[in-house]
């Protein structure tokens, strides 16, 4: 149960369905993830989590469009862990797939189970947005066979306990190396809730020696970020779960927001982990463009 | 976190897949369920719960089938108390609500969410059964809005803490009334394991005031229903979960597991409730025919 | 489990045995005590710790030396809650008692239990100090008495879970009226240790309805507020406790302490509570030298 | 936090305080010692945990008496691992470190820490019992490290969560080898109280690999039992601690008592631990007289 100085902090800084109309610092073009991630970087960030956009916004699963985004964040923050979200709904498992093997992330988004899907509006007193979730053990498999074959880590992201607990055929069959990575995601109706007993809960049943991240989505975030940080865990945030500082002022982008990730770090005594650190922690090798 | 003396000890009797090739006892006819819910509360069960069958066995969701069986239950145990299953996979939400409408048994159960649901065998490297239980907001909605209009209190049946936690949509539309009846179900791979800290962590996200019961799968459900007994929590058995006793042999029928399950209560210092017992803790009238 | 908005913030501002030759900023003086008094209440706190000293420094049980520190306080800081510690070793109880009757405080420290009191030095693999820390409940009881007898309320100092539950005796004479006020002191050797898991333990066992706030002893301090905060407990720093700031830089006074630790609370998404606030949620009346 | 599927159950025959006047099958003659740790471990117990007593049933703490009841004890039931208590008040160390030294016992009682040491009668609204019991570290210390010299693996006798993690200092010094074994004691009014709750979060802080029995005090103890070992720890029962039975009914003696442990470790999915098993688990060499 004891904690690492060290704590990686992930930005995800896009998401999927977010836009400029929500947050003029979201990225569309391979340069504006360039300048964020740099910015995020500079901040403290050690590993960035991208899903692919076109240059005009909408989202993207082509080979092309990650490629283009990677090589611009490369270009300019050579060090970072780079992730590729692969948990884009209604899109068929090969396509997820080919641009992980074309392009072979250091690290995977794995998603870990079916769910129902919502969020409901006290106010409205109706949902708003409410679906199934599926991502069936089949689907589950074939990617990380594939994240295997290409020496890709899957970070695997689970809603509730039974998600995390779900590693057990995936185990058996060989397709995970140690240390495993998993990200806790609370908040989501359907799904656990944000709350700090049961993020240490579920963060109790992640198998020793493993690493944890915690994803908090809107302002519960923070409160769930200072909690991982006390139980030694790790964080991610980022313009993709949340636009807003712990005070509720809008961010001024994805660097203003790790700022006080690693202030909440901070604050429980531990610092923000070097990508090369983070690297080590997770069972990542350095590539040389990081050397 | 006090624990009540009195247990609510519930036989789930037939269970909707199991059968006579695989358990003698499993009951098929009007008759033959009348004969293990008697046994069971000989035993000590206070509420029964019951999946139709037409009389050759195969499973049954039409309201005539529901009403014999009933009617031959009640006709040799007129105070046990009545639970309906509703959580037959591919039947539509109406012809579900159809027989709650018609024959309004005190409880009926309720899924609370969606889940990959699953079972891995470790010998054969493959699943043995493995497909997505959906359980979306709308159908939970129309069920306990159906509930609510005829006077049955939902079983909510939670395979995960998010689940327990899926009840803020209910709550905020004003569709539960407290006390609420909570159960928790562990070991369904996709959802939460079959662990005594699991299971007591799950229960402390139930609202203070309300129940809840612990169902266990195969043989882990005599650890759980241990644990739940020294949590303070109330426990089902029967055939429909499980046909092996403590010990590994086979029960001769729901009475003996019943009595089992008894004498796991005992062993925490409490006994089982008597059915008008069970009713005021669970918040339910006392019908005539057990008064 | 909900958490409140609002997290009072105490401050510790001097202690027993801490020394100006250790830290320039502890107070020795009336004069002293209401600069730093002052300063915590600038910067978020709304209740003061007060153990007396004479103006020399030295630790003083008498009357006129906690009355001229309050009264200096006071003049500076008319609406801070005031908190006079009583657990002083060596000391006979009727000379804690007197002071307490005299000023009548609005809350007053209780020690909840005996333990050994220890710290371990692994550089020097030798104690730095180690005794029997002896509160009987003869004591307690003395103590709790005269604190109900004056309107004083006590603050309960727990250093492990049992000293928590040690309540059962009080509560059943009719000694403690709701809501109870609880410190959870961590970090103490022959106590509970710093640890964001034991501290979720040992708050789930506070009676439902009544506060608690964390105590945590040198840096670990900082860790166990923000976990604190995202439980939606209570906190308190000072230099009683506490030298350093979260990045290892020595604090400048009792102030700067406070100012992270509002920091860290709202980092959680709380804000530090008004004195006022802090007396409702307390159940303190309002003194008119605050109203 | 997978459980083992043996169970270690051991019977703590007589005590220090029963008498034959409470409950009259409690020991006093090397013989009657013989005779109820024979019943014990034909219904499944494999350690015995022995205070001394003269035949006359005083106490005792001479050599001589150890010797005898010891010798009586293995001459019919060769194969019990031997327990020996340390842990009377008001002994000096030095005496209780000459039955150990002299006979060395496979395993030796240690109390880990000092508390309020009470028993509160609401019904009286009084203590039974109460006083401060000291077992500072420095006697701690020199038991211990009596018994590292004479190869008697300690039994560490924890009445709260701090008392657990009192081990540091014993670890730093080298005292302590692995696997330790630990009694968490549940259920003394000024240490954590009997509740499968605190019971789950002690174990929680067991070293990993480290073993764990629980002991409960009265009637709580059965509820300590099944949570116990529904949570993969080992159990303790015995005259010493509780003379009754689950249903209330007093026991005819330390068989049955472990009769029905067994019972509680069976209904768990478990079964007793054989004598050389139980010396396996806790690293324990096999003696001559038992191989």
């Amino acid at each position: 149960m004891g904690t690492s100085d060290a704590c990686i902090v992930t930005c995800a800084v896009t998401g999927a369905v977010t836009t400029k109309a929500q947050h003029e610092a979201i990225p569309y073009t391979p340069e504006e993830y360039a300048k964020q991630v740099r910015d995020a970087r500079d901040s403290g960030a050690s590993v960035v989590h991208i899903h692919a956009r076109v240059p005009e916004g909408t989202p993207s699963v082509e080979i092309e469009d990650f490629r283009a985004i990677t090589e611009a964040v490369l270009d300019v923050t050579p060090d970072i862990v780079i992730n590729y979200s692969t948990g884009t709904v209604g899109i068929p498992v090969d396509k997820r797939i080919a641009y992980l093997a074309a392009l072979k992330p250091e690290l995977g988004a794995l998603n870990m189970g079916s769910m129902n899907y919502a969020k409901w509006s006290e106010t409205r007193k109706d949902f708003v947005f409410n679906f199934v979730f599926q991502n069936p053990f089949d689907e589950i498999i074939a990617l990380v066979t594939a994240m295997k074959a290409h020496g890709i880590k899957p970070e695997m992201e689970c809603f509730d306990v039974g998600h995390v607990e779900s590693i057990e055929p995936l185990v058996d069959m060989g397709l995970l190396d140690e240390p495993m990575q998993f990200s806790l995601i609370l908040g989501v109706l359907g799904g656990i809730q944000a709350d700090a007993r049961n993020l240490a809960h579920m963060a109790s049943r992640v198998p020793t020696g493993s690493n944890w991240e915690v994803i908090g989505i809107s302002r519960d975030q923070w409160m769930l970020v200072s909690a991982a940080s006390a139980l030694g865990g790790n964080v991610r945030v980022g313009l993709e779960d949340n636009f807003y500082l712990p005070d509720g002022e809008k961010a001024s982008g994805n660097g203003e927001l790790v700022e006080w990730a690693v202030k909440a770090v901070q604050l429980t005594g531990r610092r923000p982990a070097e990508p090369n650190e983070a690297r080590a922690m997770l069972g990542i090798a350095i590539p040389d463009r990081a050397a």
